[in-house]
């Protein structure tokens, strides 16, 4: 079978981006991947790695790459970034080679997307209006997705993301969950390869409501999604108390759990294996797969950053574009 | 040094309390327990157990108990107890049980107060009006208390506690928090002997608010309660993201969580050890130690349930005696 082609955007040129990417370039992967950044700051943080590379043109294949050669579509900064320093005025090169990615992904030239930390304050304050490169990527190919994390252990999905607590109620939405669920249910099936997957539903309110007691999200809105979706044969269950839907014995019989916000569900999967941990998005027409931490900007530039998250993401999106190929193949 | 006398309570009757009571009194711990219940209930859950019980009264001394012998005060059911049907016309006595206990420890009479699972349903549906069995003592005392769940590798205790989500915002008080921080670090160093305690205490919306871009509440409720605290000494850490507090190196460090609801702090600490988990009701006068888990009526009568909860509640209750009067005899 082809090894599959993807496209790997470091981000943040003043994070430790750059040398997870360097990591997994040295590392033997089962993909190939072509690099989207700028090669002065990817020979950079090849120094500090104590390691050196040959930039070649993203149609080179591996005997020609040899033992340091990188695959490169150059996307050029404006400033040097200096570890630890991100510079607004490098915002554009940032976004851009997420955007190049992207629209190359969407062309069919990759397999998919794996990409490192983003600082958002510095593409904001380079004038970019960013909320995130989930959010970005999904206006780009113009689909609702799903973010769900996931560790050697459990995958964990979001019924809601980024929101203030207080508003996570009122976010809650029947019609929005249903499209959620039936997101993730595809994705479980078509890049994972479960067929008849069964997922675990959270409830919003602690205990999951107690019948009505402790909030009635779970009756008016969770429950009569779920319903209709068995209907159609998903297996799903819940609405479910979140303290106890992740001990162990009940994950082992679970393909993905869905919480209904970020801190119902993250600290677990976190506190589980924070360092083999990635965050997919789920609904997008091609697999794309991050690093499950920041910029580290502390770290940046001393060689000493964990690349696990990094090869893990190389790992999970290389697999999921596997499992994609053979279910077309067999169409 | 003198065994902690403990008043041992063990709920609803229909339920797998009275089993996990005998399993706790045929089982040599570090402490001389007290049964506050029926002594036909405890017959009976005896017999499913295989074994058999003598009652003595509550003064009863270690010599004088022998194998099976079990000391005393007992609170006469008004119905017949089925296996895993809470009867209504009990509701009374379970509370009586309770309140009974509490009296006696109030007046000096145990070191401590052990609690199996009660049935909320039940009891409301007896006439009594009842939120929990945290809330009766809390009552009863007459004083504010925290709400503490612990198993060997964590400390967990909460903000606030059994709120519909919509309302856990609103609720988040200053005032409020000062006073559960200062119930929560007089008890790590009372109860826990640790004499400067680090507390890690979580914002209430995820990445902590993020500066202000998710929420407002850790910069105008959370910050400066810690801040207030701070300067009287109090370590306090935070207020931290919560899906990375808890990472395995970073609770190594910290001697409790103070999550800011429910479904942000106990997924992952159930998650972590749920059998040996325990429920602890700081504030009160005395030590008072619940099982981490529910009536399990399907598995009432069966024998079946495991008891490791109610040991640990057991031993921690003993613990903390022990603590309590080493502190004393020091003063």
């Amino acid at each position: 079978m082809r090894r599959p082609r993807l496209a790997l955007v470091p981000g943040e040129p003043a994070g430790v981006g750059p040398e997870l990417a360097v990591a997994a370039l040295r590392r033997e992967s089962d993909a190939d991947l072509v690099v989207f950044a700028e090669a002065a700051t990817l020979a950079r943080a090849a120094r500090v790695l104590g390691t050196a590379l040959t930039f070649h043109d993203s149609r080179a294949d591996r005997a020609q790459l040899g033992d340091d050669g990188v695959r490169l579509v150059e996307v050029p900064n404006v400033a040097e970034a200096a570890f630890g320093s991100p510079d607004p005025r490098n915002a554009r090169s940032v976004v851009l080679a997420l955007r190049m990615a992207a629209e190359a992904c969407m062309a069919g030239e990759y397999d998919g997307m794996v990409t490192g930390p983003v600082h958002k304050a510095t593409i904001n304050a380079g004038g970019i209006a960013y909320t995130g490169t989930t959010e970005l990527l999904a206006a780009h190919a113009g689909c609702e997705v799903v973010m769900m994390l996931a560790n050697p252990l459990m995958r964990v999905a979001l019924a809601t993301t980024h929101l203030p607590l207080r508003a996570v109620a009122d976010a809650l939405d029947g019609e929005r969950l249903e499209r959620t669920l039936r997101i993730l249910h595809a994705a479980l099936r078509g890049d994972f390869g479960i067929d008849d997957p069964l997922v675990a539903v959270l409830g919003l309110n602690p205990h999951a409501g107690e019948q009505g007691h402790l909030g009635r999200e779970e009756i008016e809105v969770v429950a009569p999604v779920l319903e209709r979706l068995r209907a159609e044969g998903m297996r799903l269950d819940g609405p479910l108390p979140a303290d106890t839907a992740f001990l162990p014995r009940r994950l082992a019989a679970t393909d993905a759990v869905l919480a209904m916000y970020h801190d119902q569900g993250l600290p677990v999967l976190k506190y589980s294996g924070f360092e083999q941990a990635v965050n997919l998005t789920l609904g997008l027409p091609y697999p794309r797969v991050a690093v499950d931490h920041g910029t580290a900007l502390d770290l940046a530039g001393s060689g000493r950053a964990d690349p696990s998250s990094m090869l893990a993401a190389v790992a999970a999106c290389a697999r999921i574009a596997g499992v994609r190929r053979t279910r077309e193949q067999q169409r």
